[in-house]
């Protein structure tokens, strides 16, 4: 198709995670949004638009994967399929199209019977030992296999070949219960075969992990050793149509943890590290910040995650919350250098975190959108309330990056 | 049914087409409508209620097909049938439901090879007398032909009878490669015989093409002959519930462009004519005003179309946008005699077309919406930006005649 318009234009989206709040005491009836001084992003929002956003719909709240597939423009219901491949992304697993992932248990098992499903809450550290003991084990059945740890008793497990996502779960959900071994839940050779596959795995982990120094150990202190992985929550990683083949953009993605490089760069968006990019409350804001304004020199799109307002959040520490985002707000004022004035630059959240419940909940969160081509309303704030009031009004997540790219001017016409 | 209510009021609907814009600097970084003195319109915004509207879906840019259908309650994604129907009735041909159109070419072919897709971009007026002396062909196999031309190489075919919209282009898309003589796509009857029909109608044009003196002179001059007509992009026309159907209205339509009047009067709405509408900016605008006032005395919904907008921004021109919307808010106000107080005047437009890029956008439309029964709100002013923060807040295409019809009280309960 010939190229009519070539007034593309760039676009930078600053994702803050957990933006959104409710009002608390400890702010004195405000949201952190409202409390925190930002000026910068304030005087985006004044020479811009403000609206509100339901990540997913009005009153659900979404999880950190389904909130960013929505906002990135793919419809939770059609591509999250089910936390396997996700915890995986999140665990720094660059999963393909077609891995199956599963959730598992670092479990304690006697005969087949499931003793303790946690293995009696084994140590992050116990658990990261064992289970680096049992990657060598790269393929069984001409399938690679991929393990990895990711906190206590928990870990991934990915299959990448012909395999299924049609198998049962060998976690009896319940102490006491028999272990379960995986069982085809659709007739076909590739679902028969990955249950195969897993009871090999579940069988070889289980002598390694029964001769482990660490499980001698516990056996001599009367602990329950951890002697079996309980694989769960079978999911295909999706294909996802890329941002480039939706929009014809090259993306790239800044964040500090492995889940929303892992989700983008599922979209086709490339990883640009950024030094000091931690994930957690003591990010290098500057490093992202500066390193964001480079990248918009070599890619369209660039997305920017920040995970502190998050956290901060799930700590029940509104104030902290607070102090974070003016340091986000400074950090960006003393780093924004974009290479063009001919720029869109979107500010949101991917949902709202409560201070107070310490929980993600549905409430909207606000989003503002500034630059070249953008209606400027008279709302003069980015927080919940100021933001209901502007030109986007009440959007899902679903439409984020229509709106984005078409303002980018790189939406096709539906219709003549 | 019983009729509980006969409370009808009537309804008028101004549709200013691609009225929404983006800030220009020519503007000062308003828009035309922000720009525009429209001392009535806005005392019509300020009396009642307004909005944004997304024609289809957030930021997703509609065509005139498209969002007219959306408009007028039709979901484009059921019945937006291709670029085929649609673009013969912008030519003017007034389809019938079942109809089978096709976009041709005008093309050169050698033996069975096309030469040149475009006849050598053959000047409109040597196409038009070209494909009129083909319109002497009427029928074929008893199947009604019309072929009417619309711009320089381009011409629609449309098939009245028992025929199918299944059958292939004969079109290769590409030069130096063999023409593709229709064929069925589905095996059935009515397939067959429609592919059957294409190639004898191709045949017999060509016959009658080569013969007519203007390829003779082509040929004399060393020009490229036009010789062939190429049809593709085969579309059946819906059948569209009448809008008297659906609410129960007698609805007429006042526009210059046929387009308008095509999509219209496929929902039932009779044709008005208004003297001097040409679909241009130099529309007699107070006929159309006044004649649109007449017809309410008639009927129960009138919808006035208006094209020079669209126009203005098409050729990047937001400052005769502007100047347009001032002489439409003159005429407007000149002329506005409604034959009642009890009526519902809505204005908004069918798509934002940027005056930067002069192509349709999907930023949203303003709407207003004013008179008996309606509520008022705050919003004093019809722009991108007062009517976001109006009662009507953001609605879909879909969902304006619905809201209109209601206030018309015209709409049926959904339960008891």
């Amino acid at each position: 198709m010939a190229v009519h318009n070539v007034c593309f234009v760039k676009t930078i989206i600053i994702l803050l995670d957990g933006v959104g709040d409710r009002p608390s005491k400890a702010l004195q009836g405000l949201t952190p949004l409202q409390a925190a001084r930002i000026p910068f992003i304030n005087g985006l929002a004044a020479a811009g638009m403000t609206g509100l956003m339901d990540p997913f719909s009005p009153g659900i709240p979404v999880g950190s994967d389904t909130g960013h597939l929505a906002i990135l423009g793919y419809d939770p219901l059609k591509y999250y399929t089910g936390r396997g491949p996700f915890e995986a992304l999140g665990a720094g697993i660059m999963l393909r199209a077609g891995d199956v992932a599963f959730r598992c248990n670092l479990a304690t098992v006697s005969g087949d019977t499931v003793v303790d499903r946690r293995a009696g809450r084994i140590s992050s550290e116990e658990a990261a030992e064992l289970i680096a003991s049992l990657t060598e084990v790269r393929e069984v059945d001409g399938v690679e296999v991929i393990l990895r740890h990711t906190v206590e008793h928990r870990c991934v497990l990915v299959l990448r070949g012909d395999v299924s996502d049609r198998v049962s779960d060998a976690d009896p959900h319940k102490e006491g219960a028999r272990l379960l071994w995986p069982q085809p839940t659709s007739d076909d050779a590739a679902s028969r075969r990955t249950a195969e596959i897993l009871k090999k795995l579940m069988t070889r982990y289980r002598e390694m992990l029964e001769r482990h120094p660490i499980n001698a150990r516990r056996r001599e202190l009367g602990k329950p050793q951890a002697n079996m992985i309980l694989p769960r929550g079978a999911g295909k990683m999706p294909s996802l149509p890329s941002l480039a083949e939706r929009y014809g953009v090259r993306a790239a993605v800044i964040a500090g943890g492995a889940l929303y490089k892992g989700v983008c760069s599922s979209a086709g968006m490339e990883v640009v590290e950024a030094e000091g990019a931690t994930g957690t409350l003591n990010t290098n804001l500057d490093s992202k910040f500066s390193k964001a304004c480079q990248a918009l020199k070599n890619y369209d799109l660039v997305f920017l995650h920040i995970k502190g307002t998050d956290t901060a959040a799930h700590d029940k520490d509104p104030l902290k919350k607070a102090t974070f985002l003016e340091s986000i707000d400074a950090a960006l004022a003393r780093n924004y250098n974009p290479p063009s004035e001919e720029l869109i630059i979107c500010v949101t959240g991917d949902h709202t975190t409560s201070s107070i419940t310490g929980e993600h909940r549905g409430d909207p969160v606000p989003v503002l959108i500034n630059g070249y081509g953008v209606r400027r309303d008279a709302s003069q704030r980015f927080n919940e309330v100021d933001a209901a009031v502007g030109a986007i009004g009440r959007i899902r997540g679903m439409d984020l990056m229509n709106i984005l790219m078409d303002l980018a001017n790189r939406t096709q016409k539906y219709g003549e």
